[in-house]
């Protein structure tokens, strides 16, 4: 197996984006992320496309990778359109890394584009809805703010917190996102105006929530042997990735959720334990969750993922910063680009181009260590499919 | 680099099977490729899902391959939900044999599964359409049966033959289809009744176009080291399974055709040579068409496609038999599940499996080696995505 390095990163910023298509998104973040190597286009072996739901809000289908890159000039190489709903972007950035990893390929191209501004909330709204079985979900009437609102709930009895100590969640990766020039929401946001803005699904409220937008996001993976002929920049290592998908009957019946058993074997895979890890980004697609997915990914104990929030440790001057980027909530969630918007922004964090957003690393000498986590979907009482990924700084 | 083999296939039958769900129809196939091996379903590493248009015509995206899985009582593998118009299912497939070649898995299942009837052909016809850049083409207003129809008549202009020539495709294949118990169409047709059924773009009839269809067909891939343990068929090598996409500045150049590049780099990658092929599988989306990719695979000199066709040779009793399943005009084109059918075929004929429908081989000691070739959507000129996959009998 080879040692698989990223050599470059690209965004197209998230946000409201009606006059661009697909193609418009995906190009941009695809030639940010070569403009950050010396690669000639056609020194990319395969690519693999990332996008949840253009069928149903676009009308492409089938085909998105080939309209997206045929467009940016790439031709001949194989592509795979991968889907998996809010975790389609790391899904396409996992097969990416096992492409280089495994041997098959030298240099693989990772994309995630999507649009879910439509002008129809309703229709976007619909087509989020078809990340669970709709079988179910359609038969039972719960859409996914409602679900995510009872594991809140069940957090705040268990822990005895309060969901203004959960919703400061919010108040840090909002100031985080407005230093981020990719955000969608770059205003920083206060307790009050938080916990005063429109409930949802109590005791969930609008600011809380992820938004619909649209963004892209591209990553260049190379094998680590030849990488140093395709970039100047400092080297980023995948010291792993690792995909599980619909383990519905684990949690319900109180066993470990899909995050901690993705997470668990990340760390085994790489030999990396969670005290390493310097920098996280992470799916706060309801923002208060963020502190009980630290604790799934066996970065503090059961119950202390709100005490190391309220201590002011996950912001980025803290001792372990979640979501600098300013996460789901604030830099923004379009769904195929989530996944690989994380792996930008560790590669910039672990490369110290993070500006005003750089988490200082322990001892101050930068981040050594960065993890990424994305679930998607929803079968029955769990997500659907989650990704975890390692990135280290080379040397 | 690890030897794969096909250690199990099963399928649904394809037709119209308006009763069952997805899921209803990707568990008969996945029990019955489980049911030709020894293995438990724990046993299976990893999953590569194909579904081309559920998100359009059943509503269902996002996580097609976690509801299809769960149901079936799979947990916690990775599944990857891949997508690439009529090749989605050799995609699939070939995502699987790549992740048991570079050895990431040993057992790895692929599965396609599609239900296009759904009581409004013009909802089915319109999914189908995105299998195009719709951008491009939706603005031209051509569709899918009119260019291979232009192709049709650019072959029949360039070397002088008939529609009646070519459309002896439809009467070979669909009495090949007569003997398949997995065939969506049953009775083979006359000549007569080709050519009077009514014309669909001149000079294409009804009969010469594969419809739409509702079934599923599974593959179970595993290293061959190991692959003794679990199964007591034959085994069946997967020499190599080559994807290419969307190179749409070629062909309309004059340059190779995609089929064509693809089955040249599985000619080189495998080592095996056109002339050792002893049966083929090939997407006869429109049965005209396959005397042309029989000459785009390499398997005789240009214009000589329509002469083996005339000479019987194509026919399971010839020299090279071609669609002997029926191809997608008679046995169907559930189109996510159409690239492991024809894979399914081939196990079958290269085990000595196929029944009524059985070729020959060299010398009438059985088939060899088979080929088969799966291509979808359009792209400019060209198909947007091609897969050619070689498969040999073992030993």
């Amino acid at each position: 197996m080879n040692d698989v390095v990223v050599i470059g990163v690209g965004m197209h910023n998230c946000g409201k984006h009606t006059e661009k298509s697909l193609k418009d998104l995906a190009q941009v973040a695809i030639w940010n992320a070569l403009e950050e190597t010396l690669l000639h286009p056609s020194q990319i072996q395969a690519a693999f496309v990332g996008n949840a739901m253009a069928g149903l809000i676009t009308g492409q289908e089938c085909v998105r990778g080939q309209t997206v890159l045929t467009s940016a000039g790439f031709q001949g190489i194989p592509i795979v359109n991968v889907e998996n709903a809010c975790a389609t972007g790391a899904t396409a950035f996992q097969q990416a890394w096992m492409n280089v990893y495994s041997g098959m390929y030298d240099v693989v191209l990772a994309v995630g584009v999507e649009k879910l501004y439509c002008g129809d909330t309703s229709k976007s709204l619909s087509a989020l809805a078809t990340a669970s079985d709709i079988e179910i979900m359609g038969g039972l009437g719960v859409q996914f703010t409602a679900l995510y609102a009872m594991n809140i709930k069940n957090y705040m009895e268990k822990h005895n917190v309060s969901i203004q100590d959960m919703a400061r969640v919010v108040v840090k990766n909002s100031k985080n996102g407005s230093f981020n020039p990719y955000a969608q929401f770059k205003k920083p946001r206060t307790l009050q105006e938080v916990m005063s803005s429109r409930v949802i699904a109590e005791p969930v409220t609008l600011l809380m929530c992820s938004s619909i937008a649209d963004g892209a996001a591209a990553a260049i993976l190379c094998n680590k042997k030849i990488a140093n002929q395709f970039t100047k920049k400092h080297l980023i290592k995948v010291e792993t990735s690792v995909l599980r998908s619909a383990m519905p009957y684990s949690r319900s019946k109180g066993g470990p959720s899909i995050v901690e058993m993705t997470a668990k074997e990340a760390y085994e895979k790489s030999g990396i334990e969670p005290g390493e890890i310097d920098v996280v980004e992470l799916h706060d697609a309801v923002a208060p969750g963020e502190v009980r997915i630290i604790e799934e990914l066996g970065l503090c104990r059961e119950g202390e993922g709100v005490d190391l929030l309220i201590a002011g440790e996950t912001e980025i001057s803290g001792q372990l910063p979640v979501n600098p980027s300013g996460g789901l909530v604030a830099r923004g969630h379009p769904v195929g680009a989530t996944g690989i918007a994380q792996i930008a922004e560790l590669v910039w964090q672990l490369r110290g181009e993070a500006g005003q957003r750089q988490v200082g690393g322990a001892n101050g000498t930068g981040p050594k260590v960065g993890l990424a986590e994305n679930a998607g979907g929803r079968i029955e009482s769990d997500s659907a499919a989650c990704v975890v990924s390692i990135l280290s700084k080379v040397g």
